[in-house]
């Protein structure tokens, strides 16, 4: 069972690994609201999992911790219990689908652990790690559905009634629901007024559908860039924790969720990952009544693969009017390009790219095709640009 | 002149406003030294120049703070000169020169500054906010050159002694020389056996260049894409300071503060800016004799402009063989470009784009050209795809 005795000695215990991450004050992100950030995106391993991990391995027999751990995870698990492992002289054992991210690999392996690949998808990973638990002894680490787990995430909960006593309501990411439930028992515990809430990508609404019918339901499939909390069925003692100490669990789109982690980057110089973001997403958008409180939006994780956040770089540019995609229907005679980058020129526009083309399949014979991708201020300066293309004669496409 | 008691007032009167940057530790940087690093990046304002600025206001008259200051910069001196003014209740107008990023010119206005923007470049933006110094009475705020400004910079190094008792050596970015001036001075006058070394763009060396030769000198232009220390004349305080206090500026190149500022965000989840981040390349690429040191690097700012941040990622990933763009010269008839998307995915590389072209001027009549932009390991999965190919009989032309 879950007590504040458990969450307190967790705190003690993890004082060995973790790093007491700063609270940062971030009015900015939703200025109706006295905003604070929780960076366990700068926790060791890039985020918060390490806590549950290496409580639970704390906890372990001796016997236990002679035979070893095994988990399943593509991402953030995988780290935190590699690197408590590591920490507790044990030996670790990671089941990856053997399509997971290169990057995420490498770090995994980076903390001392033993990799297994497994063909197929995340499922077959699992019934391989269980598999394996049961041939060799293992002891299996959930990323979740584990009291010792909760527990250590619950620690995070100590943290920010520390550093910011008078907190009004606390607003944290939910994928399986270990996180939020360690954070809800031990704030709700402690101080009953502060409101908990829950952020789930509107792809993978898992905990929200459960907690709504009050029975655990599992998707079919989820899709969403936040690949950290696209978790199918929450589990039983999350669920129930849940339903017990959440008052609300709110959706986000992706598109929030990518203008979160830009705006993220440009206003507080912090790279989250989309999970760890979308409690800023549901703040930034008014998905939660905060209204001039004092809120924290718990920051989960940072590990966001690179490539990926280029393209969210890109899609929060374009979603903000700072970078625009023009396609223009132009004739294929000369001094039509000329004429075209002089208006954008002359209006202040930053080009990017030019792809210049004769006579796709959709033009006329004696037609080219122009996209250009320019630097913009925000919206108005793309209808000025847009405009004034329109006036001199230039056909826009798209 | 620059007392121990003048730093010490200033970090009295700065906790009024600036929040006191965590310092965290970052093993990976560089495997051989202990590597912490001090997050001014995280600073509010995105940068240390709030401290000197504020510092500076604190001191004005009644007579000169009814009057106001006037700075002139694109970038993180605005900023901190816009705030402090806020927060001090006074008038602040900064030059800024006419092209200067919206981003820059945005976060300036929304600390309450007016801005006045001048054609032409930095130098003629400068001599405006002279000009208006003159006429109407205001205060210019040098952004380096300047014992209180410096003093305020110099509380950075209270802060290092009390967060890293046992620091072996500081690692400081260097443009006109000020933060560098403060930081050095603090250090070796309470703890002289502290190293510490300073870090210019090889494209911007004039601090280096002036010590070394042991007199102020001019760069006639500078360039790097860490603007913020793209400085082309130390000031006469700073150039004393250094010459006196700091043990050694070394230079890095624009690639390997790419490959910093990629780092940071990957390891360390922090985004820096250029200048920010050439105190980390300086660590990383071994320019400082910090090997078993106990050595913490100063990231001065994070300040980054998202489309320089896109490239810089870009570059960072090529750079490092993540990225690689393959040309190649095909025979014009169906199969090839499944023949090559064949060979690519057996070997695992993820394709990002592929830009197809018929006949262009360098290649066959019957030819076509094929430029595949592919998402790899390690310059060894690089070199394993380009075998696969040429063994295949494509020809690789670039």
């Amino acid at each position: 069972m879950l007590t504040l005795d458990k969450v307190y000695r967790a705190a003690h215990t993890l004082k060995e690994v973790i790093r007491p991450t700063d609270l940062i004050y971030a009015p900015k992100i939703n200025p109706e609201a006295n905003v604070y950030l929780k960076t366990e995106n700068l926790q060791v391993t890039g985020s918060f999992k390490v806590r549950g991990a290496y409580f639970k391995i704390s906890n372990l027999t001796e016997e236990e911790k002679a035979k070893g751990v095994i988990a399943c995870s593509a991402g953030n698990h995988a780290q935190g219990v590699a690197l408590a492992a590591q920490r507790s002289g044990i030996k670790a054992l990671i089941c990856l689908p053997d399509g997971a991210p290169i990057s995420k690999v490498e770090a995994t392996k980076s903390y001392g652990a033993e990799i297994c690949l497994v063909e197929g998808v995340y499922d077959d990973a699992y019934n391989k790690a269980l598999q394996l638990r049961d041939e060799k002894g293992y002891t299996f680490i959930h990323p979740f559905d584990d009291e010792d787990v909760i527990a250590g995430q619950g620690t995070i909960g100590l943290e920010l009634l520390e550093q910011l006593a008078d907190v009004d309501a606390v607003v944290v990411p939910v994928g399986g629901g270990g996180l939020i439930s360690g954070v809800a028992f031990t704030l709700k515990t402690l101080k009953p007024s502060i409101k908990v809430y829950g952020v789930q990508a509107v792809g993978a609404p898992s905990m929200v559908n459960s907690v709504h019918d009050g029975k655990i339901e599992k998707l079919s499939s989820v899709s969403t860039i936040a690949d950290g909390i696209a978790v199918k069925e929450p589990g039983e003692h999350t669920f129930e924790y849940c339903s017990k100490y959440v008052d609300d669990i709110v959706t986000v789109t992706d598109d929030e969720i990518s203008t979160a982690i830009l705006t993220l980057i440009e206003q507080q110089k912090l790279i989250a990952e989309g999970a760890g973001a979308v409690s800023v997403a549901a703040v930034m958008f008014d998905k939660v009544p905060v209204k001039g409180k004092n809120v924290i939006c718990l920051v989960s994780g940072g590990n966001i693969d690179v490539t990926i956040l280029s393209r969210v770089i890109k899609r929060g540019l374009m979603k903000s009017g700072r970078s625009y995609q023009v396609n223009i229907e132009l004739l294929d005679k000369p001094g039509q390009l000329k004429g075209v980058s002089q208006i954008i020129a002359d209006l202040g526009g930053n080009v990017i790219s030019i792809h210049h083309e004769r006579a796709s399949e959709g033009s006329d014979i004696n037609g080219c095709y122009l996209r250009i991708v320019l630097e913009t201020r925000n919206f108005d300066h793309i209808k000025q640009i847009k405009d004034a293309l329109t006036s001199a004669g230039y056909s826009i496409v798209s």
